[in-house]
């Protein structure tokens, strides 16, 4: 899931759909849009597919601009569906606002049961129904008090954009979970999940929404609130390792450089005696990068991506039904033929396709297949938002690394460690790590005893 | 443009989409199947899109196989449109039959005239539609023989799939320009444009098609006949150069090994004084990485390619208005800021995307740009097929070097010698470097005066 | 717009698929589902096409059944786009549940505002909603009293359906203005706008459900309950003269049957000295029957429909700019040459369409045209839902009959008497005919003033 | 099938765009539009589907006009699938044409012999192809020598449309089975299959295009010749009874009046013991009218059709699976209950579709239905492009009324006779009653032994 909001432009809802056309790869299931024309009509569209898909010219034209906001949808089971797709839109005789979030309440069934009891009705399963009914229930003259009171009922980790007419409220969670960055684009301001919308439309970073921080984006420029005191900055470690585009910035460390020197570190606490260093396209190419620098050892493309994507299900022929991960990638046998081969990859939740790779490689000749994981073994389900399985289904929930190797059918595993991940933001940030350790940043309320 | 067929499998009409689906980078503007049953009943679909739009299960359920073949089309201005999507089928009291070819006829012209002469009436602008009329007009006993006679009229650059309700004929033009590789899948036989489309679906690599050779699939098995004496091993430089994909082989040499090794001679004939080595994705990264090895710089991921692309043509705002490349390709400022960069591409034609590239890798802090081509000198118009532009467009035809590298605005310019680029095959075939070099090696009929 | 549920079926989806498709002329922008299993498994689709492409047979097949609810959506300026399209699915602790309504409700501000100061946050623009949140404030035990006591907070015309799991509640208002009507399929319950969806799908009608009653559906059969004393039958005339389909029977009154007999009293209110009867297609043609069978005259099928309508918009040629109306209907010129005709529609709300048919008849050679309106004089707006226009609008608000026969170029306009109509009904029913006469069985609240 | 040109217009694409949507009863299968600009430059767009999803306001907009000519295909098993769409565009360097037909060609199978004996090759199955290909066999100077010796070899029922960049040659059979008219619209020459299209653009009808003759419609008018002496006005009757729209008119003689006056004749012939006439709607409502005039009975709407087409195929739910003539027409019971019902159709080939209304008339009450046909007994099949079945599958080809009238479970079952047909042509015409008694006005070559 993305946000992405504009206010002062004229060209608005055009330049949300670019940023989130940027930030397309944090949610591939939905796309909407909410704008604010300067009179202040309201256009809102929403649809089931990708942004380039929801959207077209004509329709952008239509909606105008002058301030606006838009999200990306995360395909998940539990919360599917066009009704889900954000930003919602709420109607009240004051003025409509819309509000679209990122990322996943703990305690969204407590106050579900709350503002039940208090006589709301939903009409959704998500977090920015939670919120515009918090905030609504705290009937101040000040919208921004109203929002203070609302964001500080709110546990976990998340992003959200509220919408006016006149104003685009932007929050964060008080731990930093959630990645969220402002920028400007002449003389309009801008809200992103990450930074790398801004680069696509020539756009210039000012800075990160602090944690536990509600900016206000106006004709008066952006003003900061706190709704907090306690505020850390535990970025998840996935938004460095998986999520997040290498050429978006996050809390002052590059996706890149992160990934890269990770695999440095790798590389020493895991060697491994082969020939050829074999990154896994597209996410696990910066940390083969890195994994090769720290060994010395050649980087190959062994692996290539097909840019093709077969939209369409189509029934595996014979001969491919046991290896599906074919249809996206494919081993160069002139590489990998014969070679000892460090195959590194971002990360092992299932380890279902880590073993389809694996066996790709062999079947094009590989000797040896040495897997190298530039995150620390995963063991713990998520709650903030990042769709990792639940304990059952992880490869190492309940088994050794060697354990784990045998299942992948790979030569040797190994895994980088949660210190070496911390070390490579470069002392920029603190990290979540939960998924790894354990250790939540946040009270886990109802998860508690599940 | 693809082909790509089947002889003898029950799946025919699924395997070959899977085969289209794996060269689909060879033509995106439109796809076609034809297929047999083995009780004769055909089979016919052909769209304008994506082979995984124009396809869907159940429409490839009903295509049923034993025997068939398909194609994927390049968008080209002069000869687009449904009607010149292959494979076309022709009717006949014995027998329907189906052709699907690539390439460029140079003497397309003059047998044209002739054709129209002898009272045929053309429904589309294919060189297929010529040759199933050549076929037509030698009316013989035998198929082959007519096959073979109608070969020996067509000059240029090609390969064709004829296909029967009982067998496939696969021809290769004798200067071996295109290439055209046999496989086998279980019991069944396969014919392809590149090898990669066998890797998908598990099959294995026999052999080439050889220049001048037509090969037939059919329950005898692979039985060849050559159509002219006269052979050679020409294949298009810009087929290992830009067009295959990097795990394909072509008359035995690695399209991935070539990039790479032409990015080493290239490091050697013109070396850069610089700090990183950055590639242009996809296409440039093979020879980046032989740059880097030739080099000893380090190869660094300084562009990223947006995996979505924007379907949908929208208008580009103001501050994007100059540099449309940005919603393909994104500048790692971590990386490239402050550096001095070699930036390596697989070839340049007109330029515009070059210096687009040039200008956003310096608007993302690099400090100088040397840009190194793994291709040389493109100074000539291409017969064969492959959309290169006229003359007047190509940066170079009319430039020299020093006067192309202040048009792209990078601060030196280089590209590999010709001589560099035969000897990165390794010895395994010549090369047709007309478009380098203006030695076409076929005569030129018609285009000579022009 | 229309509503139809079924209680008690394994095939519930697929039957209120059909309902819709026979009621899909009482509104063709969208349509929605939504449906409970028997295990509470709750399936939700709306979208914004007629009902055949909203859903197809895959999408019905995994919606299954038990119990469940649907509608079909009028398009409308104030209350457009998808958000809007009923039913509205309510997610409580207690039980997912569902409401699709139709008409409209007079006292729709006052209470918006009242929910608003009670802490509701409004996500559409639908009565729907406002009846989902007065049951929920009413929060007593009993579901069935909730509802009662809401139902009672609403002034206008309607017809809700509230679906739960295990449950439909079915409401009609107590004027008795919107029709609804309860039918049996086998072992299941039915309730649907209109009669002639029970014919499509073989059910048998059981009755009329009373104004002011609420039934709810279950495994104990049809219970009923009266959410007020007040009582009427005041069925709005136009569901006779226009909405409904003439195979329907509303409030034991035949529809096709008051069609007729108004045209016959029509021909004895406003004779015309004529040679033949014609009735514009389709909605004229049973009173153009009567009008025939009253004044002795022949009945011609001078105009007909064109039965494939251009969906996309097409910009008109030149010759056709002032008559769009022939995209529609064709006059037959062997009919209508030389003869001076009656004309029978069933009403006139601006005037455009009407005398856009005028012209078309005269150019087809009509010597004269007299129009015959099977509906009283159109004076007032209509509040209940009926889309007519605003009073400035409306062809006679302002202006006499001849003022309007002269507008429309007819050589003489008559209209059927209020008398007349109310008779039509043989007794059945009295009328709404608020838009005629100004009298509105309902306060007006807040348009009183307008 | 239908053919429609346009000679002189800046608006060609949509002028011919309007006259397809009024000839698409003729065929809903396909659609397709060749255009030629003033400059020569061609235009050429085909698609499988209704003229208004075929085509938008974009394309016809980029298709121009000044000259060009459409058609609408039926669906036909032998011959669908888009390569048979037409207009047939064929290329020749002294310049493209294209051409549109309706109809059949009895001798196809031998021209095709022939043909390819000559060394064609056949891409569709068209008659338009074959036509194409005998034109440029016949090599002479003349186009219009070329084109009429090339008519002259062909037997059957047909209109073609040949356009080229300066001209459209307009043809039509020498029986006159098929129709064709001439029109203008301002100073544009028109050419259609049915006059309906005229009115529909505001046109003028000229006059039919005669059996045996060749128009030219070019900058000198419209200039006559005739490729065959013999010449017969034998409309095929279906033409009338059937396929035609009511408001056209063929060869002098209205259609709505050819069908009332045969309504009329049957009553004469099978007069009923009835209370109402029923007619099946659309195309059985003219000859209703004229049995209610004939027979004196009242004329009443028994059955009514649903506006709206279920597009997708949806499985039937259990209660209808025995009448899914529901989804199409419905019964006013409170018109049929407890009445002897004459029950009139156009025509009955299978019989199945009559059984189904017979019964569902039953189902909503009726106590005896006569059906009544107005045409004759169908026992034989059609060559000339009207696809009714084989002689197998019809209802009477073997069976006497009296069975007939069993198997449809009507009460009594009437035809009208041959001889009344021909009367009810008010002696424009002699019609091709080939189906009705056999009397082919052809040859029939190959069907004969058949």
């Amino acid at each position: 899931m993305s946000v992405f909001g504009i206010y002062g432009s004229q060209e608005a809802a055009q330049v949300i759909y670019l940023g989130l056309h940027a930030l397309q790869h944090r949610g591939q299931e939905g796309a909407g849009i909410t704008c604010f024309e300067a009179d202040g009509t309201c256009h809102h569209h929403r649809g089931l597919s990708l942004v380039s898909n929801v959207f077209n010219q004509e329709l952008l034209s239509s909606m105008g601009g002058y301030v606006g906001i838009g999200a990306t949808q995360y395909a998940n089971k539990a919360k599917g569906g066009l009704g889900n797709v954000q930003p919602l839109l709420f109607h009240q005789r004051k003025g409509d606002f819309a509000i679209a979030g990122e990322g996943s309440i703990i305690n969204a069934d407590g106050l579900r049961l709350y503002l039940e009891n208090q006589g709301c009705l939903f009409q959704t399963s998500t977090d920015a129904e939670l919120l515009g009914n918090l905030i609504k229930k705290h009937n101040g003259e000040d919208r921004i008090t109203n929002i203070l009171e609302a964001l500080n009922m709110m546990e976990g980790g998340f992003a959200f954009l509220i919408c006016t007419k006149n104003r685009i409220y932007a929050a964060r969670d008080k731990h930093g979970i959630k990645p969220l960055a402002l920028g400007r684009l002449g003389d309009a301001l801008l809200v992103s999940s990450e930074t790398c919308a801004f680069d696509l439309i020539g756009a210039e970073f000012i800075r990160d929404v602090e944690p536990g921080e509600v900016v206000s984006l106006d004709q008066k420029g952006i003003r900061s609130n706190k709704y907090s005191e306690y505020q850390r900055h535990k970025v998840c470690a996935m938004e460095y390792m998986y999520i997040a585009r290498p050429d978006s910035v996050i809390d002052g460390c590059s996706v890149h450089l992160f990934r890269k020197e990770t695999g440095k570190k790798l590389a020493a606490e895991c060697p491994a005696d082969a020939d050829i260093v074999v990154g896994v396209p597209d996410s696990g190419l910066s940390a083969a990068a890195g994994y090769a620098e720290g060994s010395g050892l050649p980087l190959e493309m062994g692996l290539i991506k097909n840019r093709y994507i077969a939209r369409t299900f189509i029934q595996p022929i014979q001969s491919m039904r046991e290896n599906s991960v074919r249809m996206k990638l494919a081993a160069v046998r002139s590489i990998v033929e014969g070679k000892r081969i460090v195959l590194v990859d971002d990360s092992i939740v299932r380890g279902t396709t880590c073993l389809k790779i694996v066996k790709l490689l062999r079947s094009a000749g590989a000797k040896e297949v040495h897997v190298r994981i530039a995150s620390p073994v995963m063991t713990h389900p998520c709650y903030y938002g990042v769709d990792t399985s639940t304990s059952e289904e992880l490869l190492c929930s309940n088994r050794t690394v060697e354990e784990a190797c045998k299942i992948i059918g790979a030569d040797t595993l190994g895994y980088v460690s949660c210190k070496a991940s911390v070390e490579a933001t470069g002392g920029c940030s603190e990290l979540c790590l939960a998924c790894f350790n354990g250790e939540y940043p946040t009270s886990l309320y109802e998860y508690e005893t599940k």
